[in-house]
């Protein structure tokens, strides 16, 4: 029997590698990216075409978001902010924070899946052990496949899959490993493209990931904090 | 007392220029105008430009959307389906239907007006009298506000306002008048950038429109079939 269609929204870092590693034993892929100017951008499409080709999927979609940094408001894409070191205790929406970024990402996904027949959209979005974005939380993704099942075609009928959303990034690192996901291919940093800052939110909490995992990062850090 | 701040998107049509009229008696406005290589981007962005110019509105975001002439599936962006004569029965989803297009152009509006403070968004869509998109009917869009408001910051909280979803387009055209908006600026046609072309689908809700208003449509038509 044919397999169903999925597109999984995939930037290129750990979560949403893993997250394809799990989509990719169900469903055939399909694999959006989003360029929005963030400052890590050709990094993170490097990461996205190399896992795209480790796992041998060829529908890919790269998208431009261009109103990202023209509308500013967030340390990734606005170069006057800076991107701010690490602060774990999640009591904020940080800095990093890119304004309603993964509903215009899903907007997006939703429309070609619309075209192409998907059944599911896969974001390898993480909500504990994360970073306090709003939109990153199930409730968010709840009410965003209602809506998007109300705006499409009476035919279209599209999941919204957040497999990992509920895990720690520990245990998205297991979850890696047992899937023998290409986690070395993969870039997580908000501020460099070539050796990983190892002290930006994003980093900081794949580290610590790591090391409760007791497993070594394969990517190259400037510097590896202990954060456990 | 200074106004809230309003977001209008305003495609340059009928019935987004009538919506503006109504927001600007309570609100101080922004202007958002999506280009999505729609066959009649640069014509629409005339009447955008000329219709902020009317109403003295400085705020205004420009954003290009790629995506929907990359993926296909509508006549309004894909050179390979025509765009069909009209038909008014109503009955289908219509090919001029851009998949989901107005979640990806409200989640940009939503991001945009996250950043400056707006406390609405307004959008012209009509859900009578109109041609069957599912992205217009009262339901998505009160669904779309819900998941807005869960996906952004918790001091972030967006209406999303659709003055005119239950007009006719006839009482559009009324409404129009009676506030004096600058109808002679606006275009709908969604085959031709100089003469509206009078038999698309929305050349013929429009016209219709005025038809059955009694009052003569200001623009230029190649050709002006009656429509009741």
């Amino acid at each position: 029997m044919k397999k169903k269609v999925a597109i999984v929204s995939l930037s290129g870092g750990l979560d949403s590698c893993v997250t394809t590693s799990i989509a990719n034993q169900e469903f055939d892929l399909a694999l959006f990216h989003a360029n929005y100017k963030q400052r890590t951008e050709k990094r993170e499409l490097k990461s996205f075409h190399e896992i795209g080709d480790y796992y041998g999927i060829e529908k890919r979609l790269i998208i431009d978001f261009p109103h990202f940094s023209k509308i500013g408001g967030s340390s990734l894409t606005d170069r006057k902010i800076t991107v701010k070191k690490a602060d774990l205790s999640n009591k904020f929406v940080p800095d990093s924070y890119v304004p309603f970024r993964n509903a215009n990402i899903l907007s997006a996904c939703i429309s070609w899946g619309e075209v192409i027949g998907a059944s599911a959209i896969f974001i390898g979005a993480v909500c504990e052990d994360s970073s306090g974005y709003p939109d990153c939380r199930p409730e968010f993704f709840t009410a965003f496949e209602k809506m998007a099942n109300l705006g499409t075609r009476p035919e279209t009928n599209i999941k919204i899959i957040t497999p990992v959303i509920n895990f720690s990034k520990k245990e998205i690192v297991l979850k890696g490993k047992e899937l023998d996901a290409p986690l070395h291919l993969t870039w997580s940093c908000y501020q460099n493209e070539v050796e990983a800052c190892g002290i930006c939110d994003s980093c900081a909490l794949r580290l610590r990931g790591f090391q409760l995992a007791g497993i070594e990062d394969p990517i190259n850090y400037k510097t590896k904090p202990n954060y456990i």
